[in-house]
């Protein structure tokens, strides 16, 4: 089995972006991937591509073909949706085509237009990630569904909105340089907590923003990397994927996301690693109760540890594992389609030593966990430096 | 590298089901095709569903997690979109999975609600499957576009509407026995041609019907079909995807389909079969043109030979080369996500011989075309009967 090498990365700015089209977006960060990869149109096999909601935001559906030409390559396509998680399971079956010899070059990627839709559509677009029949229709936004995880949260384990300000705050610090995203600012804890109340105990500054945006990676075989010399040090040696019920009342906790746990302790097992070994993970903190979930999933801490995690500072940019220095869905921006490569196209660059942020990975192991609707679907991705 | 059996199919009446929601459909669908290979649940490690338009049919996104859930299993669940291909792209990645040795038993499968749209909402809704600004826009309808390949072709080859209403003729006599079929009443050349004009070439009787319905598919490894002893005399053999520019004024001819073409040369490259070699194939007749397309595509007719295919009797159920057994989409119908696997479920019990139509099969090879838009997307599955 040969190893996967990313040998390329590329975003789009992530923000708002009202006069562009979703395949505009798309072909320049697939441009930037390629040429980052230095690797040719020609060369490209297939695109895996992720997109949640663009049936609703540009009434465009069939978005595979569109994009491999968008693109410019002449490959067979595929839309991949998982709501949140789109971009994730779409690598992850590159991931396995890649390893398995199927293909020996492959384009990733996702892309997402919501700003378009305005703050109400979507809202009511990023609902249909939830059950239409027993959730939407009985009223349930996603603030609310993640409004409901936290406060289970806080009741089963304790944890108060200032510990989940200290995320936020974290999160946005880390995104200061980055010139993707979308927010480069500096927030406070007072901030946080003034901002105004979305679904009781989340705030706005809980949740990440609308964002348009895409991204993009460049997968390649060993020996495809050896053949044409490319300098590709970061591969993926592991992918999991995991899923739940879709409605939150048909699970048994609200405060675990066994979805992810599943995803992670497959990838784990899939690259031979355990938590300890991990320096650094991009996780999915659509809400900052969200990245909560996602460290104790990934098993970075146990249930009911991770909510202090960025107060006491082990999480920060300075901390043992500092977590989204990319700042996150957060403060670099939520494009959902596009989040899942995006996160994986920035552990690269954090792990190839090219990020910002770069030197305060310690370590040559990242993991990527990218999570779909209340985490209903999950993917997680090890990463590692292997030359 | 295992073969990959199909141990089991299942299907729901494909028709009008007002009363019915697209998980109640799949529920129904993967029951069936669970009982029909003899596998438990719990066997099953992970779910590929098609869908396409559930998003706006259903306020639906995210339905791979929601389909696990209806099928009764507890594992990862993707969906794949690509447009009328749906299904057919999830299998293909199904099959490598299996061949791989990444999973031994998988349930593929896809549904789709398109009746409680009304006839103008489906053809809206259809219409995303083309190119939004530069077709859909325009006026271009799914009847339009075929009707310029039909013109198109007519210009270049020659033919006439009476060689396409022998096509939906043949279909639906076909279907007359297809207990799953939307209509299983015969029609004559003289009432296609005189049925309402949808767009010059094409009349009411040229087009697929709208249809609720849903398939599914367990594929498992050959080690596990010996080792439990199940009944699976059909493997899919060989499986190819092509791609081609979104929208017809891109491409270089509207009469060809070279997205099909790419897609059959791999898979029967995959197979180590010739064109020669198909008893029986299962296309996708979107409209009676685009059953002509694809017996060209498939290497059956030399470009230009495949119009007077039905009329001369060489793809009836008499002839040498029967196509669409099932009844095709023309009479079958057409539940978009859940025509790919439904194609494979109809030849894997063609194959095996518990069809209605079976004892026209004379040969072990069939062949399942799945067609995504205007053929910008393409699937080709082999199946043989391996013991």
């Amino acid at each position: 089995m040969t190893a996967v090498r990313v040998a390329g990365v590329g975003l789009t700015h992530f923000g708002t972006h009202p006069d562009r089209t979703g395949r505009d977006l798309f072909a320049e960060a697939s441009q930037r991937a390629l040429a980052d990869a230095g690797v040719e149109r020609r060369a490209i096999e297939g695109l895996n591509y992720g997109n949640f909601m663009g049936e609703l935001a540009e009434h465009q559906g069939h978005q595979g073909p569109l994009m491999a030409e968008a693109a410019g390559i002449d490959a067979p396509a595929t839309r991949y949706e998982s709501a949140c998680a789109s971009s994730g399971v779409a690598l992850r079956e590159a991931v396995k085509d890649v390893r398995n010899g199927e293909s020996d070059v492959l384009l990733v990627g996702g892309a997402e237009r919501m700003n378009n839709l305005g703050t109400a559509g979507t809202t009511e677009a990023l609902a249909i990630a939830a059950d239409d029949l027993y959730e939407v229709r009985a009223g349930m936004t996603f603030p609310a569904a993640y409004a409901l995880m936290a406060r289970s949260y806080f009741e089963q384990y304790g944890g108060s909105r200032e510990d989940l300000a200290e995320i936020a705050v974290k999160n946005h610090a880390n995104a200061l340089d980055n010139e993707h995203a979308q927010f480069q600012r500096e927030i406070s804890v007072e901030e946080a907590l003034d901002s105004p109340m979305v679904a009781e105990p989340l705030g706005l500054f809980d949740a990440c923003p609308i964002t348009d945006g895409a991204s993009a990676v460049v997968l390649v075989s060993d020996e495809y990397a050896e053949k044409n010399d490319l300098d590709a040090p970061v591969a993926i040696t592991g992918t999991g994927q995991g899923g739940d019920k879709m409605a939150l009342q048909d699970r048994e906790f609200l405060a675990r996301t066994p979805a992810a746990e599943r995803a992670a302790e497959e990838a784990y097992a899939d690259a031979g690693i355990e938590a300890t070994d991990v320096a650094a993970a991009e996780v999915h903190d659509c809400f900052t109760i969200a990245e909560v979930l996602a460290l104790e999933a990934l098993g970075f801490y146990a249930p009911g540890e991770g909510i202090g995690a960025a107060a006491r500072g082990e999480t920060t940019r300075d901390g043992d594992l500092p977590i989204n220095l990319s700042g996150g869905l957060k403060a670099k921006g939520h494009p959902v389609g596009a989040t899942g490569t995006s996160q994986v196209a920035e552990m690269t660059r954090l792990l190839r030593g090219d990020h910002p942020n770069s030197d305060a990975v310690d370590g040559d192991v990242g993991v990527a966990h990218n999570a779909g609707g209340t985490v209903a679907s999950a993917t997680v991705h090890v990463l590692e430096v292997v030359s």
